[in-house]
């Protein structure tokens, strides 16, 4: 957990082994308000759980993309907690409650949360820095790595634009948590990312585009259940 | 990753996914130096590029215990870089340069380390509270779990002697870093852990012991591969 007492705020990387997401669990310790980052629909129980141990009430729940690996908890959540459910205007999902776009502002208590639209690895695809220290990066960038680029409308112009331009400019202490990790890395910082990220670090637009042609990766095993499911917020029948 | 500014030191969990092993990295701010607990040789590659990338020199390793589910890279780091490697006095871990027992105190640093002596997974198991907050407790305390005590020498009336008179003494608000997870957890409190830890929280030693008796889990397939390995720091031919 990064524990932070000035901001009064608490991050709690939540791991689901099946798809490799991380989820994140913020904890706004004045007021007890809760959110989740990317919560994974099979992993819902063991959320709503801890969140209830720890005495929190979930807020709201933010889906930085449609995701096409795993389906979302953020309908079945906000049915049962009254959560808000959060993505990008350019989702699609119609189930949202809420709207995101390019450098919204947006608090729950301390929670400040500014929005970045990266789009690369979806159109939609949204990056969240919180508290100006923190950026949830989804599958914008990974450690040493980055998302896919190869379906759903993916686009490696995109994406280089929305890591090199957009969030290579964010201060190089920046913490990034991204919203995958299949090496056992929970989190990096800009500054490391501009320097080792093999695949964007001194490489120009076209040697990375060559990169990510050349990835060859398996098509995601639920993408075609999971992509309609989480414009349904996740409420599957 | 835990930044602590106060205390100048860095705390980065690597997780490996066949074992479900939490490796933690420790990097001292001020000397550049580093420290890796429990270190699975099948990702030392990926450890020894992360410590290099960073820009830090590893100056020690340290094995909670003698693992039987995964063999440690001490031995072969200790060729590469000249760390050192720390072992508990009761491991029979005959390669290590320097043994551990119950409340040594040691300083790589800023890093400053007070050893527990937490037997019961092993006979052999330590917990090493760092900088008084951070909590590295191998394979005693897992978030709402423990550590297994059917082999090894193992006993469930030490485990939970260690769990609940040694660990359950620090103060509530400590950080537990655990050896495993199986769940997708990072780490919990020690507060937590009095309150919510399913096989603990409430329960009498004999009530521990009949959960722990009807675990019914599998051994662990390295097992006869693993703990000579591990007595010989992972330096097997």
């Amino acid at each position: 957990m990064i524990t932070d007492p000035i901001e009064k705020i608490e991050i709690r990387p939540l791991y689901d082994l099946e798809s490799g997401t991380w989820t994140y669990l913020l904890l706004e310790k004045t007021s007890k308000l809760s959110v989740l980052i990317d919560p994974v629909l099979e992993r819902m129980e063991r959320d709503l759980s801890h969140i209830q141990e720890l005495g929190y009430k979930l807020s709201a729940t933010i889906d930085t993309h449609m995701h096409a690996d795993h389906i979302t908890s953020a309908g079945v959540l906000g049915e049962k907690t009254n959560s808000e459910a959060f993505a990008s205007e350019h989702s699609g999902a119609e189930c949202a409650s809420k709207f995101l776009k390019d450098e919204d502002l947006f608090s729950i208590g301390n929670l400040k949360f500014r929005v970045l639209h990266t789009p690369g690895h979806t159109p939609c695809s949204l990056s969240l820095l919180l508290n100006g220290k923190y950026l949830f990066s989804g599958d914008a960038l990974f450690v040493r790595g980055c998302g896919r680029t190869d379906f759903q409308g993916g686009s490696a112009d995109d994406l280089y634009k929305s890591i090199t331009e957009k969030l290579f400019s964010l201060p190089d202490e920046t913490i990034v948590l991204p919203g995958h990790d299949y090496k056992g890395f929970l989190s990096t910082t800009i500054g490391e990312e501009k320097k080792w990220n093999p695949r964007i670090a001194g490489k120009s637009l076209s040697e990375f585009k060559e990169i990510m042609d050349n990835l060859n990766l398996p098509e995601p095993k639920k993408i075609h259940e999971a992509v309609p499911a989480n414009r349904a917020c996740g409420k599957v029948s």
